[in-house]
């Protein structure tokens, strides 16, 4: 009888948690893990949650932070929206029920798992036992109704307990969400709160936020763009995208009543045409009831799905940031010597998810991170326009840009370059690897897509960095033909009345100065130049006489030397 | 109102979904991303129940696993176990519902989140639609009863519907279970599920598991050790690690009735006498319920356990596999020219959960992993004696092994070396990174142990490495000396009758040659032997005689060349 005395204790071990008390103990999971990132994830929720609210309005998204300090590591952070506000039922579910929420439909939006705002408030609770206060502003019958509430999180029942409530007079929409936090650090570091916030700039240029750092100090980050972003709308699953499993669900939750008005009704692409392709190529009867499909049958749905032809998914679910705005956000915020973005066609991945990647790479400037005084290069990660700041290992993006050889676009030392690389992945569906959103997983589409979009951008900074080297050049060059203009005219008019030997003796002892104080210049110069040189030095040489200076230069790089370039 | 329109409907958006749904959108984050990673994840689950289970009970693990291919990605896997059995009361509860299980205690266990096992059910639903099969078979009253049940995973309420159960004729204790999985793929691969079981050999010498693959071969991984392993206690939470929350959620759920009663028995090196102490430092009443406890009270309690002085915790909690059993099993697997192993004393994370660091380096054999024909260096992650196969990227294991300058320790182009490293934490809380549990978070504490103990281990492997090449070298001169010795001995008996001028000379000719044949051997060969060869010049030079070449060498390498080789 040892064994059972040792072992486990069922009736007394055995225990159902709810979600809430899950991530009580796991709150790592929800990315809370050390100080300084944990108050960064909960900006990140919350900001996201205000964006998300705002858009799906139609709302430009403008948002007030205040972050106070009342002693070292205990903070009281105020956030105000200017969303539609949540009506009065739902502020407690939204903030107090974890695995709630309204984000779980096929629409490209920010939050998804309906975790974030509840993982703010636990962790609030957790650190500091204060209740959350809100005050929710909102659209009733036409009118504006504002509540203020305070509450806590009933963990063990996943739920919200009320407090406090008032009326609140309300003038326009939004939410103002207050929470006290201790065991967390703000800081200006790469995966500070502050960071966050510049970064959630670029991917949303049409955004405004105001934030007051605990030091009193109001930054403001203006909007770059006025553009109202356009809507996502909820696009229906693609036949292609679907498995066996999602038929059996949609079975079992839709209203319709047979196989073929369920088929057409939620899926895309589907028309009462193809469900009779469907019914002929695999003789299932299509006027059956949803809730008599079998497992097999949908297997066989599937399967004929994969063998059919079907249009893309719909794409106007899909709103990318654009690669213009992208360019707008990028120099607002980096102030680049040169920026390039591209936003690229929608593509699917796992068969029928849809989505796209947008990346932009600016150089120079306030590009890079700031590393012991240096400039080293940095990746920006967004996933829906939010960024991406932690567990970057793991990640699709991390991924595809490793494996770009960037020694063949020319930078030879990607980590000292003063780059910031953007990538932006856009989709209704976003493969995240942990319930902390930090990384996506890397299918092999999507990591193609990046390889691709961000191999196209090296390319023209490679353009660029080689058209200013050029330049430079050319300007050295400029210069020490003006200097040697004078004297060469000089020497050209003494000569006028002597021979041409002579002439031609003077031009090129004047042209060997020239060329010797361009090449004394360039000691530390690389091997390009050299050649460059070389090229000169025959021009000069080959022509044999006194030219204006400048506009051989500039036919010269206009035509060949731009030739050499492109190879 | 156009708002309104386009915004949240939130009575038809608004859901509330079941852990199961959750994890049904979202089964990457179960680790279920990829074919082959997803077979192996379901081999990492059921594995690592079975070992508890058995552990638990005082019974040495076996199990038994047959992995069918039914049709291309078509597999079925069956895992029967030698543990105590599951009541029929909660197999159900075990395989259907999630963030539920007994693994919740403050007790060194494998699983800790009760999301495996019916993960790996969800999948097999997901992807074939076919029920799950148990037999279980328990002790109950003294006798042994055995139940054979199919059921279903009912998603949207998270827990199991039985389709059909009948009495089992059970022997002895154990669980059989059957699933179908689709679209996963059985892979020999570093990632594949075979390795997965290679490397849970390493960490549980202890246990016996006969694999039959899809191809029909049997593989029968032995016990490298006999031991049963201690029975880990559950150990109550240190006063160093409870947060306020802690406090909190003890005070609700204890059935002591005074504060005193409560931290007495709630923690460990927690006596009447400290509790009075808390009471004198901080003014609170230690008679009170514990229900009235507030959070600045509780606040208050934990500052005071900071400041004060405890016992480290209790280790009997934590029971490691042990140095020579890590020895044992990596000798049995990777057969190595070289292991070393060491396990640390327990120490504290976070300020008060303990934890053990057991390293292990192998080096040779068939240590290191096979890249086209190559042997690379290999690290294997493990966590209470689990493999961690996945999401090496953030783990605390790979930041401290990276951190580690291998050129130190005699290892160059340590990517290129057939050395495996193994590292396991022990703890009753591995602070896992994700759901999927598949890495560590790098606490500072965690990521210090590691390294001390691997360049402990890196310091034996140096030591290795240097005698290894000294004997070689010695067994060289050996040999060249032992070559050359008649012929000396020759020429010394001629020049016996001679005078001692020729006698040198000679000498030195055949030194020489001896010498030169030593130095054309080695050409390829580096510093540090040519730093010894020049002593062996030396030596002999000045020694100027013929002596026994063996003894000299000997004597040498004892002394000299240990010396050298040492600093």
């Amino acid at each position: 009888m040892q064994e059972q005395d040792v072992g486990t204790d069922w009736r007394n071990d055995f225990k159902n948690l709810t979600p809430s008390e899950f991530f009580r103990k796991n709150k790592q999971m929800l990315g809370f893990t050390g100080k300084i990132r944990s108050l960064t994830i909960v900006f990140h929720e919350l900001i996201t949650n205000s964006f998300d609210a705002a858009e799906e309005a139609g709302i430009l998204p403008e948002i007030d932070i205040e972050l106070k300090r009342v002693e070292k590591e205990h903070y009281i952070l105020k956030l105000k929206d200017n969303g539609p506000g949540i009506p009065e039922d739902y502020v407690m579910r939204v903030y107090c029920s974890m695995f709630a929420g309204s984000k779980f439909r096929n629409i490209q939006s920010r939050g998804q798992q309906g975790l974030g705002c509840s993982g703010c408030v636990l962790l609030s609770q957790m650190t500091t036992g204060k209740p959350a206060r809100v005050i929710s502003c909102y659209k009733e019958n036409g009118d504006i109704k504002g509540v203020k509430m305070k509450f806590q999180m009933d963990v063990k029942n996943n739920r919200g307990i009320l407090m406090e409530r008032e009326d609140y007079p309300a003038e326009s929409t939004g939410v103002c969400i207050e929470l006290q936090f201790k065991e967390v650090s703000y800081s200006l570091a790469e995966q500070g709160a502050f960071e966050y916030i510049r970064r959630t700039m670029i991917g949303n240029p049409h955004a405004k936020i105001t934030f007051r750092d605990p030091s009193g100090h109001k930054y403001i980050f203006k909007r770059a763009a006025d553009i109202v972003p356009i809507l996502p709308k909820e696009v229906l699953p693609h036949p292609k995208g679907v498995s066996a499993d999602d038929l059996m669900t949609m079975a079992q939750n839709t209203d319709s009543r047979r196989y073929k008005s369920m088929l057409t009704s939620s899926l895309s692409r589907m028309s009462n045409k193809r469900v009779d392709e469907i019914s002929e190529l695999t003789g299932i009867d299509m006027n059956k009831r949803p809730k008599d499909l079998t497992f097999p049958e949908a297997e066989t749905i599937v399967h004929c799905f994969k063998k059919m032809k079907f249009m893309a998914p719909p794409t106007d679910g899909l709103i990318p940031i654009g690669s213009e705005q992208i360019e707008k956000g990028m120099k607002q915020i980096l102030k680049p010597e040169f920026v390039t973005t591209i936003t690229r066609k929608p593509v699917t991945y796992q068969g029928g998810v849809s989505f796209i990647i947008e990346a932009g790479l600016a150089y120079g400037g306030d590009s890079g991170r700031v590393v012991k005084e240096q400039r080293k290069s940095e990746i920006m990660r967004f996933a829906n326009r939010v960024p991406l700041t932690f567990d970057a290992g793991s990640c699709a993006i991390t991924e595809a840009l490793k494996s770009i050889d960037w020694k063949r676009y020319g930078l030879k030392d990607l980590d000292n370059t003063p780059l910031t690389l953007f990538v932006n992945i856009i989709s209704t569906q976003v493969p995240y690897l942990s319930t902390g959103k930090q990384s996506v997983s890397p299918e092999p589409e999507i990591v193609h897509e990046i390889r691709q979009s961000t191999m196209k951008l090296a390319r023209k900074l490679q353009k660029h960095l080689r058209a200013k080297k050029a330049a430079k050049e050319k300007e050295k060059r400029s210069k020490v033909f003006e200097d040697y203009m004078p004297v060469i005219i000089e020497e050209a008019a003494k000569l006028g009345e002597t021979g041409v030997p002579e002439y031609q003796e003077v031009l090129a002892k004047v042209t060997k100065r020239a060329l010797a104080e361009l090449l004394g210049e360039k000691v530390e110069e690389e091997e390009e130049e050299e050649e460059l040189d070389a090229i000169i030095m025959e021009e000069v040489d080959e022509r044999g006489y006194a030219v204006d200076g400048n506009s051989t230069l500039d036919s010269f790089e206009e035509d060949d030397v731009d030739d050499e370039f492109e190879d």
